[in-house]
């Protein structure tokens, strides 16, 4: 069958089911998700076999160890997978919510009202995980979602969509609210990503090649999730014990992830000080550093070539690269940035006002670490993901963020003059 | 030369243009503002002779009488262009509000902070003083703006982007925060829609085919404004009085434009008597009726074909059904309309609030005329235009829909734990 027709049998019930969650109350998606969790815990025997037969595969599809690590779903992970869908219950309804209104002078009220955008399809890699976070916060904000995973993933996938699906049943909602694509053919992506009228939104997360690949091929909105080759900019004016506690968190804490540091910029007027009491510090964590080469003047470093201005390491690698002060950091990040995240460390007020001001990036942090880059951590609950774009979200992205709104215009008979 | 370098070559000065414009202040930009509206005052010679080298070439366009009245640029229109440059600068400032804002528990602050897009390129088409407008928002928002307008109004453009670079400068702001393509070549559209990283966001108004092609092409962000096939559903229940006032103003107060009813769905239990009351009156106002066989029964019209259904009439013409019940309502509104506005005329607020939640459209009017779906009617001042689209901005954009936001996190030393 072609991929358009697949999507569109797939997206017209998704559609249906939209149209019930919208007009649903919060307590019954609240139940759903209660009611998704209880069915994840029940479903742990199946959920388990299903995952064994992805793990007997990954060699097959020559996953690395950490890749094997992240799609495995132990006991743990699983009661985790619960209990964050517990959480997101546990969360504001966003849906419903007065953005803003008035009354005119003529005595119209008008009234900007939040509501659920409609269908949203998810596009990932790995993790089986995502499909209940994200399933749940599509539940949560009233919207029909179709999720396609990873190959590497899909039986895991597919007995946790069937487990929501099921949850969704017994809280008296459309099983067709969530939908796992049984085939992970490529096609399909692009049949999601073109499918006008049927879904709303496409949010895809993964690789850039993926994410580039939709973004491409798309007629109907995408909202990207590139990399994130965040900066610390340790400015001249810095509490040098603050800045060494901060890149090296920043760096050391999760080096996996993307809102970890890739480059330290340093101010030339207290780099080799800085630079001479950090760079034992990173070498004693393990942190193989790539300076420039003034840095290189000052701490023991491999030269950086110009592809590691713009590399995610996602590992302990360090770029490093003395500045000549705030313009040509700011230069340099707006230059290589991914638009994620990036902090300035310093004491002084104009400096961090020009750099919040100057830097591109959906995230400033002024003497933080970047590590804090997070939804939970900016306290919108659980998140999508973390938008790169600037359209319709920026940054960490919660359930307010899989919403619209209406405009609602109550007269008592008024025609326009 | 390609149309790709064409676009980066003027964009690559736009960017540093919106950089500059991203970190002036807000009464910098008012005075631009009102410097503009001066140059266009004082530029009306110019205007005039390079609006009239447009309207020498109309015939060879083909336009029709109703288009080369709204390019023609008379006295008139150029003081009413001077004049909304004015009131946009009298608008409050949306740059810099905080949307949101929370001291976390570990004493982080965390701001969600208004900020500029951008560079904002608009591709319009035939009259000229939606330059000036699109590019006032622009400006009062901190973007820079790459217009592109219709080859009928080229040199009338041009002249209105030459006195707004004018304005910028003497005001102290970059002329290239305002860029009006020289050439309307098609391809140069594909390659604006195409302009990742250096466009980032593309509204196009127009024709659905203009609409159509660019969101084809687009890998950039576009939201798109597409026509308005409004509809007026009266209820069982609704006030046949009012009913006939909201009507007869939504289809003839101004027929041309995109938020006029172009359908009207009646129910059964009313439909002989305010059809049988309302057709007579419609015909003296010079509409032609097109009905469903049911309608036609209860009063004199031309039978209605299924591409009525979805046609913008733009036009004293007003396609007729009627239908068995709210829902019937809401499902050929869901089916066919373009996602503009609709309104419902009722007594009973059961049924207005179902209308309300069931209709998946920008704008809902209860007991008011579609008419009043527009910015200015909403309080949002001047508008660039209103959105059919769901993400980012939904209904009546105006100068706060033409920003982003970032994320400012300001710790003391924060690191995670």
């Amino acid at each position: 069958m072609d991929p358009e027709r697949i999507i569109a049998d797939l997206a017209r019930p998704a559609r249906r089911a939209a149209s019930l969650l919208a007009a649903s109350r919060g307590q019954q998606r609240n139940d759903a998700l209660l009611a998704c969790a209880e069915a994840i815990r029940d479903d742990i025997d199946r959920l388990q076999s299903e995952n064994a037969r992805d793990l007997a595969r990954s060699e097959e599809f020559g996953l690395s160890e950490a890749m094997i690590d992240r799609l495995t779903l132990d006991e743990a992970r699983i009661e985790s997978t619960a209990r964050a869908l517990e959480q997101i219950a546990a969360q504001t309804d966003p849906v419903g919510q007065t953005i803003k209104a008035s009354n005119r002078p003529n005595g119209l009220r008008v009234e900007k009202r939040r509501v659920p955008i409609g269908v949203v399809g998810i596009i990932f890699e790995s993790r089986p995980n995502v499909t209940a976070d994200a399933a749940g916060l599509c539940i949560k904000s009233g919207n029909a979602c179709i999720l396609r995973g990873g190959k590497e993933a899909i039986n895991s996938n597919l007995a946790i969509g069937n487990s929501l699906r099921r949850g969704l049943d017994k809280a008296g909602l459309p099983p067709e609210s969530v939908t796992v694509l049984e085939s992970t053919d490529r096609e399909l992506v692009g049949a999601m990503a073109r499918a006008e009228g049927l879904i709303d939104l496409i949010i895809p997360r993964g690789g850039e090649t993926l994410i580039r690949a939709v973004a491409q091929a798309a007629t109907i909105p995408v909202i990207k999730h590139y990399a994130g080759n965040c900066h610390v900019y340790v400015h001249a004016k810095a509490n040098l014990g603050t800045a060494e506690r901060i890149v090296i968190n920043a760096k050391c804490q999760r080096p996996g992830v993307c809102n970890a540091a890739e480059t330290l910029l340093v101010d030339y007027a207290i780099a080799r000080r800085f630079l001479g009491d950090l760079a034992p510090l990173l070498a004693e964590a393990g942190v193989e550093l790539r300076g420039c080469e003034q840095a290189r003047t000052f701490a023991d470093m491999k030269p950086a070539v110009e592809a590691d201005w713009s590399t995610e390491y996602l590992d302990l690698i360090l770029a490093v690269k003395v500045v000549d002060g705030l313009d040509e950091a700011l230069e340099h990040v707006n230059a290589y940035s991914s638009g994620h995240t990036e902090a300035i460390v310093t004491d002084e007020v104009q400096s961090a006002d020009q750099f919040v001001a100057g830097v591109d990036s959906s995230s400033v942090m002024v003497n933080a670490s970047t590590r804090f880059s997070d939804g939970g951590q900016y306290g919108l609950g659980a998140e999508i993901g973390i938008s790169t774009d600037k359209l319709h979200a920026r940054g960490p992205m919660g359930a307010e963020d899989l919403t619209t709104y209406k405009w609602i215009v109550t007269g008592q008979g008024h025609v326009r003059q």
